[in-house]
């Protein structure tokens, strides 16, 4: 099953937490696997701790240090940065599901990553179901 | 179903665009999965632009930058700088298909990255179906 | 299926070679997938190359020099580091399995990557059969 989800983020770089949506779709699964799949060239999707919100901000901020929006860069739409953190990040996340639940760990959550935005976004998620509850 | 494609890089570093491989590989499947996996330690899979051509120049400039060829490395065969930029980039990309069509965006390129070229280069790509078109 | 293993890691940074466990997993696999799956958000699994030690030790000092330990980071922990270089490096990997064993390319080993150790990790396989072996 295939579906889309739309997410409206709010800055420049963003990571916007998404691991409800994917807990929905697990839901109906007994054992299976979801992919997680970013259809855009300036975001990514990444799993990352999702508790303390410090955590998002110095990623962010370390990977822009790392790669900075101006840089002399040929490119001329002023985001060369956001693909390439788009390339660092990874466009997909791939997650195990048994008994109707992601098998993420304790602090995980799975994050949409936006380094050019505000921007309306789609997420497209994928769910593979090797087991289907039957209850 | 698995398939290898082999294809010979020109420089040291480049970025190589192999979407329409798996555009072919697509065709059959009415809703699958596609996973194209790089056999090689110094290259790697990405999905990012493909339109315009300084994208790819300004990934690969400002990777080298971050990761340079000579930096006092223990390994001594002059490639510690393919082996990093490898495990940044991922050695896999994972594609959802639709209707006989990978679902990527309209800017985005499946793009085989080399960083220790000119090399012969093989790619593993393996499709998997949930229901084939009977037409 | 599904299988948890346990391993204990020994430093901060450590690249631990897990290859032999997925190629057990793959035994009885004729055509199939199999993901390794990190539930941590300061590790996560990379492939790259096992033979000489010392692309290890460059993976992990360069990451260490781009990312440090200690940069101003507001979260509290004292693992930023951690949890940045984990998203660099993703929280899993995808492996093509054919004829019982991995398509892994002659160099690669999978490694589960430590940022944050020494710590008792757990690593999760899902293996998906396409074919099975009668034999």
């Amino acid at each position: 099953m295939i579906k889309e989800i739309t997410i409206q983020t709010k800055k420049r770089n963003e990571l916007v937490d998404i691991t409800s949506h994917v807990k929905e779709f697990a839901k109906s699964i007994e054992e299976g696997t979801i992919t997680i799949y970013c259809p855009h060239t300036t975001a990514g999707i990444t799993i990352n701790e999702n508790a303390d919100p410090t955590v998002k901000e110095d990623i962010l901020r370390k990977l822009s240090e790392l790669i900075p929006k101006n840089d002399n860069y040929k490119h001329m739409e002023g985001n060369s940065d956001s693909h390439i953190k788009a390339t660092l990040t990874g466009s997909s996340a791939t997650i195990i599901v048994q008994d109707g639940k992601p098998l993420l760990g304790t602090w995980q959550g799975i994050l949409f990553c936006e380094y050019d935005g505000p921007r309306t976004r789609k997420i497209i998620i994928q769910t593979r179901k090797w087991k289907s509850h039957t209850s």
